[in-house]
């Protein structure tokens, strides 16, 4: 048996939505999102609250796209980066659809995808969802500063995406299949830097991918894109490079959502976006309408994330990271 | 498709194992847990890094029990109650073990069960591992105050359980299956009394308990027993007064780990017992050790969850239960 597992009834993702905050709008994949609310506060009153609003707006869209109710809904997976995850459990409360909280980090969707296709490959649930959302202002007063302060940011340091995506799995309803996932194992290399979250992330990437092509037995060439999840341009770079040397050089194939979700420079974002929701609304706002387009058709999906928290990082320890694996591709 | 789900290949949980504190093995079931640390820092400076550490002794005995090593497992499924659940990332990351993090607050050991038990039915994995942990010191200074402040409590609040349980299911290896599955729903009704979660969660776990015996189309008496997870001592009497109304009258049957786990009176615990190590140690400790002597035979455990968290709480929100249930049962 090896990590990676194969779907053997290719579970399909029928549709997805992505809702996302104005600087995300702002960035390279605007055009790409479903809905963008420029207020940050979301109608709410507080930013946890936005939080919550974004997800469940990000369900009610991809239940509207599938023409399904959350009655036909068999299970619900999802998850954020607060504190005890409230922002997934008040926005999903209303839909009353049997539920299952996940905390990885900014790995939490390839996770929900990982757990999703199981449960309707194995016949245990018809209709999943998969969701997550991260919010720059809940986040940055949780994990940094009180915004107030206006806390200077070091270079490696990445920006948390105001984000919500989700994705609706069942097993027929596109050509678009799950075909094997690669669960991932936590990588500590060291790292304590809390403002370097890609370099903690990648030796997790660089296990997981190595793993899932070891294990499917296929080359550096079979995948139109390789998108890991947020490691950003110091992360990537460091991926890129030890994947090369082991011998799978993606050739320009190779993204990751945090670089892509913003304009890098122009957007002062340092070394890219992070968070829950910016692999979500990557791949539920840019990727999945690539594939829905046929500009691509076999995509490996791994999302990182880094699993400390400010109470570890005070207690001297270093940054677990883990990354999980998810191939996608168009079954005709 | 019902939301309860019938595990067709009934997995196995093959072992268990649990580890305390000194309060925990002075309580009613003292004499049921495989191992006391009379310590709480387990040896650790601090009090996160004895939740690992308690969390990492109990996967090692379970795999002790088994003779199994890390290795032969294919999936873990752990979380715990502190912020980004560090509890068990830094507990678990020395295994290598490929992971999913869980958070469902106190449901998360029947979350983990129902998951890793879908994991092994539907083949993809052999061996998976479901562990949580709680410790009342890392939990009382995150939720509540600081320990030196020594506040007082109030008479329905409850007591946060020092303690981690694992359990080892596989495809065969011991007569005890897991038959079904109930996923749980978020239910609020509108408690907005941190002190008071087992009037909170409640609802969840009579919603869940009404849905498994309805799906599964079974009668009160079907079960041996019937475990919440820690509804506490109003909780676990709200429950049963609603149950009953509903038909559901077990006759002495129907038990809460939260109260079985202390002294209630002796122990100045007001309600009981809770957080993510209580089911697990209850039911690693002493209900799966009522199975093995063959005491009981079809056990129905229900792990309920509060999913606020102190900003939530802070914002005047109410605070949402989560009950997931987990039906096992002696197959020879």
């Amino acid at each position: 048996m090896t990590r990676t597992i194969k779907l053997k009834n290719t579970p399909r993702i029928v549709n997805t939505a992505s809702v996302t905050g104005k600087k995300e709008s702002d960035g390279k994949l605007g055009e790409y999102f479903d809905s963008v609310v420029s207020e940050e506060r979301f109608g709410t009153d507080t930013w946890e609250k936005a939080e919550s609003e974004m997800q469940k707006q990000a369900v009610a869209m991809v239940l509207d796209k599938c023409n399904l109710k959350s009655e036909d809904i068999n299970l619900i997976y999802g998850g954020d980066l607060l504190n005890q995850c409230i922002g997934t459990s008040y926005g999903l409360s209303k839909y009353e659809i049997p539920f299952f909280g996940l905390y990885g980090a900014c790995s939490t969707f390839c996770e929900g995808l990982c757990l999703a296709s199981m449960a309707v490959d194995g016949g245990y649930a018809k209709n999943v969802i998969a969701v997550t959302s991260s919010h720059f202002c809940s986040s940055e007063r949780q994990f940094r500063f009180p915004l107030e302060y206006g806390g200077q940011r070091t270079p490696t340091s990445q920006w948390t995406v105001t984000a919500s995506g989700a994705a609706l799995l069942s097993d027929s309803g596109s050509p678009f299949a799950i075909t094997y996932i690669t669960p991932g194992k936590i990588a500590d290399l060291g790292i304590k830097d809390m403002n370097n979250m890609g370099a903690a992330m990648a030796p997790a990437a660089i296990d997981t991918i190595s793993a899932h092509f070891k294990d499917r037995k296929i080359e550096a060439d079979y995948y139109d894109l390789v998108a890991t999840g947020d490691l950003g341009k110091l992360g990537h770079e460091i991926a890129k490079e030890q994947l090369e040397k082991s011998g799978l050089d993606f050739k320009g194939r190779y993204i990751d959502c945090g670089m892509e979700i913003y304009d890098i420079e122009k957007q002062d974002v340092h070394c890219g976006g992070s968070g829950c929701g910016c692999c979500a609304s990557v791949f539920s706002g840019y990727i999945f309408k690539k594939l829905l387009k046929g500009e691509l058709n076999k995509v490996l999906l791994v999302a990182t994330g880094a699993l400390m928290s400010p109470t570890s990082s005070y207690q001297g320890e270093s940054i677990p990271g883990i990354a999980h694996g998810v191939a996608i591709e168009r079954i005709d």
